[in-house]
């Protein structure tokens, strides 16, 4: 791997060319980011952990029958996946009302839903990442509407899945950011799940798990994916 | 009518209440706002118009079996109409790409759509009516399913009618806002249709002949909104 068959350096992750045409290396970064790029820092050892809590989601979901593009793990902090067109979306789902949807409506961090939330924001750094709705994704040919179905019906199923995943090592999994790609006429969950994009409320103390603790600074980034981590391999 | 009855002093119109409890007063005011109220102006004659062009709107969706609340005007610039409970949303649908939308997403104004774009915005004063999807119209109580779904549905129909009703006098449809209500257990169309809450470009210069001239300057609001309702009576 050389810098040369660098194909997009990302916030997160950079992502590399491979020898194989419809293979890419998706390598995971020791560097945090938050409120679009505005807030950044270095911190050793993130991008192990991110890579592996990752690599446990993506398996429980390969094994539990959802498609990703995830072939291998060819070190700690290197994943070799499935090249593909990404809609350049981020799908949100929320089991409880926090971060931003609470921010917008003026309601109670922590807020009960009668039913999850699906957002969509359309993945774009020169707009913000704007908000956008289904009739405007379809309009501006970002996906069509049949598509759009099954990104929607993929995030619940994903999300059921990961409830109970989640809920075994005390995690109440509050909200989640996904990203899909199309490989084959195939739409498969890509990128990545870790505590960077989604919220892991401890299920007694009700304590932030995720990138929340370094958004606010509430404390260690890294020693707290590693106790993530250590509570997914170990409860 | 007096004071002692008023209802709800609203930027465009009051509404009060009549010796029927399930009639309303709705009053047409000489005052235009933009900008969710940071722009203000009392514009003499402005009701009237909007009072007049609402109502040719309403009768002919009536004629052509769209529910309204529209009971009967008392004056030029007053209409009885039903007391509905009115959904807390902005309705918005779009022929043709146009102010807000073309701003945040960097399209060209007059953007062509393959299809009309729906949008729905949470009318709050307090939260700046917040662009709201249909995920969160439902989690939020707002409407729920069902009535989301009747009211896209009469929103697409009531385009279907107005785009032939407005170029039949030279101006294309390029976009509107909706309220709707609910009375008895149905969902009626309520509040108002004039040039206060859609874009109509004149079908060769491409001139706006809307609160667009209000916005931005570009000339008299009330003798635009005059020369709207002769062409829709005399077209
Ligand atoms: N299977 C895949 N095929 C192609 N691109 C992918 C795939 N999985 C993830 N990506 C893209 O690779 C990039 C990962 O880097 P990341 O640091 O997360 O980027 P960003 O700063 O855009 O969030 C993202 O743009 C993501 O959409
Ligand atoms: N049939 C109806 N029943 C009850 N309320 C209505 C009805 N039609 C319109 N309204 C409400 O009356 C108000 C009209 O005044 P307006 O000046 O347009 O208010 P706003 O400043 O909120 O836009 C709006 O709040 C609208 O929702
Ligand atoms: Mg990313
Ligand atoms: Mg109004």
């Amino acid at each position: 791997m050389t810098e040369n068959n660098l194909l997009y350096e990302g916030k997160a992750k950079n992502v590399y060319k491979t020898d194989k045409e419809n293979e890419l290396l998706m390598v995971y970064k020791d560097q945090a980011t938050a409120f679009n790029g505005k807030k950044k820092e270095v911190l050793p050892g993130k991008g192990v952990l991110n890579c592996r809590i990752s690599t446990l989601v993506f398996d429980y979901l390969i094994k539990n029958g959802v498609k990703t593009h995830l072939i291998e793990n060819l070190s700690d902090h290197e994943q070799l996946v499935q090249k593909s067109d990404v809609f350049p979306l981020e799908v949100v789902l929320r089991n409880i009302g926090s971060g931003s949807f609470v921010r917008k409506f003026h309601l109670e961090d922590g807020l009960e839903l009668r039913e999850p939330i699906i957002e969509f924001y359309y993945k774009s750094d020169a707009l913000d990442d704007p908000f956008i709705n289904e009739s405007q994704i379809h309009a501006l040919r970002i996906a069509d509407k049949e598509e759009i179905t099954t990104i929607k019906q993929m995030t619940l199923e994903i999300n059921q899945l990961l409830i109970p995943f989640f809920a075994r090592s005390d995690f109440d999994l509050v909200d989640f950011k996904l990203e899909f790609g199309k490989v084959n006429n195939e739409i498969i969950l890509v990128d990545e799940f870790s505590p960077d994009n989604c919220r892991l409320w401890d299920k007694t103390s009700h304590h932030s798990m995720d990138k929340d603790v370094f958004r606010k600074h509430e404390g260690d980034l890294v020693k707290t994916y590693h106790s993530v981590l250590e509570r997914l391999t170990t409860r």
